[in-house]
């Protein structure tokens, strides 16, 4: 991959769909990929104002058709089911832009639903960044940094638009990875579609149960409210990927579906080795995720700290820990409520420092304790 | 339920298994429930010889059996398979101890197995409050302060003997709750044994996954490590808990892969309407949850805050925010590298409060955004 400063050779951008992302891209491409002018497009009339008034493009279009023509590179950064209609509009721009790309966050069904002709200017796209953030007031050039960007290409338009691309890519400061569209899908099934639907899977399932006059939400501790974090986010958003996804989604449900069912037979067995057998096999896997990400777990030690709930109590704990230089790897608040405050949990690498972090909250009238954190939950 | 300081009636208490949580207890009882005599008994010899030295127990038995005789109340609080022979044990002390409760997760199954003759002086006990740390040294007298503390009682030991447990509870500085043991055990399948059970599902299929040359694990985010920040917890306690309450894990299980199947045909059918209304509801439990929480979701705001992987950058967030007086309500660090540091995810009331925050911290030089807690995720 070439990491060296020369020009992508993209001179003109074009964004159709000026919101976050494309605004995002639009300010790195100006700040960082030698990119002099970019046209912009946007069914909301509002936004494409809003983005021309604060200089995230340089000139508006009156259609996607429009911004296309004459475009180094065309981003399509609209909601993923309306990608293909608008490639395809800007794919019969006069002229011809000479490469399209697109922001969407399943790859197989738009690129099969491409034309040839298309087809022949696409490579797909998928940055893995922050797109939590609606709205071209969100736009930030410095979103791609050190992030991975997915690159799709159905070979139509590879080698030489590829590597337009790809050095586009490098420019925004991302990481460039060519993968392909159905191993894409299937793995952003996995990593990030599955765990939305058991998060509102789970939801829907406490949510509904209502016991001895006793509703099992009242009860929720950490590890339910870690879980059911992303349950019902951005229904709009989430159905679009769901259904664009579908097929790799369902296959992968049905696994984990699997799994589960595999488990409960286990549970109806008494059938202890199968039960410890599943465990083992998610503590390892976990394993090898942490370390890839640069976290020991054999080192890694919680300590889990009592604050009020007042502004500055966490300053003043992360200020002391700050001051005796030490390091928190990760962490986390366990809200509990207004009255009685929460549970801080702080990771950090080695007993002696965690040991000596607790030390020194314990001090500061915060009572803490020290876990290894590899013992269980609650 | 009685708030005064009227005493429990417990003497002398008596813990049969000297961990964290029966260590916990006996410190807790002595400060706050004018207990003057703790005898223990484990066993593993060395965790009661620690317990005695630490002053956490005042004298040691050989038994759980002679731990039990002349104690006004037995808190059984070893691994939960057994429970039930040590509760036998102590009821068949000569001569017998008024009261015996335990501090087992599940209920039903221990409240099934006693003999009439243990079942008379019996009430089951869960406190909800942290029991990942294992050993006596991480016993503290504070663990139950405002925690909610589940009792089930057969209706053998009703009401006196309750009365007694639930002063002593009160006492603790808990919240005593009486619930049905099948109840107790369906709620905690739902809030707790289930996300364990989906965290590890989801690890295992994630873990597995290689396509394309890629492995599944390399590219996960935020919402991936949240959904598993418990797998592959502590596999022989959680063994125990899962195939204790085997019968209400597996018909919860049951209902969550049915609601899986359910949202797998809606994808196949691209019934949109479908996916829609499984988003929804769970939208709406999560935001009854959070309202319980006396968190208002609907003012709950997101600052994403990008910092650097170095002792003191979060401590110069949290202090710049204390100093502004704003209070952080919630918050996560999606740790990335120690390379490319992380970004804290602060949860906030008001937009207009995180918007201080974030242009606090972006002069501070920390690039930070603000956004709609509902707006979607990666």
């Amino acid at each position: 991959m070439a990491q060296t400063r020369t020009h992508s050779g993209v001179h003109r951008l074009a964004i159709v769909g000026v919101g976050m992302m494309g605004g995002s891209i639009a300010l790195a491409a100006r700040e960082r990929a030698h990119v002099d002018e970019v046209v912009g497009f946007d069914t909301d009339a509002g936004a494409l104002e809003e983005a021309l008034r604060r200089g995230v493009i340089t000139e508006t279009a009156t259609s996607a058709g429009e911004a296309a023509a004459y475009a180094d590179l065309v981003v399509v950064s609209t909601p993923v089911r309306s990608i293909p209609s608008s490639v395809e509009e800007c794919a019969a721009a006069d002229p011809k832009p000479r490469l399209i790309t697109d922001t969407g966050s399943t790859k197989s069904a738009i690129m099969q639903s491409l034309s040839p002709e298309a087809r022949a200017l696409f490579v797909g796209g998928h940055p893995m960044c922050g797109a939590a953030d609606a709205g071209v007031r969100f736009s930030r050039p410095d979103l791609f940094e050190k992030s991975n960007y997915f690159l799709c290409t159905t070979g139509a338009a590879f080698p030489r638009l590829y590597a337009m691309l790809q050095q586009f890519i490098v420019d925004l400061g991302a990481h460039p990875i060519l993968i392909d569209p159905r191993a894409h899908d299937q793995i952003m099934a996995v990593i990030s579609h599955v765990p939305h639907v058991l998060a509102n899977a789970l939801m829907e399932h406490a949510g509904s149960l209502c016991v001895g006059g006793k509703r099992a939400l009242q009860w929720v501790g950490a590890s339910f409210t870690d879980l059911t974090r992303v349950a019902g986010a951005n229904p709009p958003m989430w159905r679009d990927i769901f259904l664009e996804n579908r097929e790799a989604l369902a296959d992968s449900l049905g696994a984990v579906c699997a799994a589960l069912q595999d488990f409960s037979a286990h549970l109806r067995d008494s059938d202890e080795a199968g039960v410890v057998e599943a465990i083992d096999a998610a503590a390892s896997y976990r394993q090898e995720m942490l370390e890839s990400a640069d976290i020991t777990p054999e080192t890694l030690f919680k300590v889990t700290v009592r604050v009020p709930d007042i502004p500055g109590s966490i300053s003043r704990v992360m200020t002391a820990l700050g001051d005796a230089e030490i390091n928190v790897e990760d962490l986390t608040l366990h809200h509990m409520s207004r009255s009685v405050g929460g549970d801080l949990v702080l990771f950090v690498t080695g007993e002696e420092v965690a040991e000596k972090a607790a030390g020194l909250l314990n001090d500061l009238g915060y009572p803490s304790r020290v876990s290894f954190m590899g013992d269980g939950s609650e």
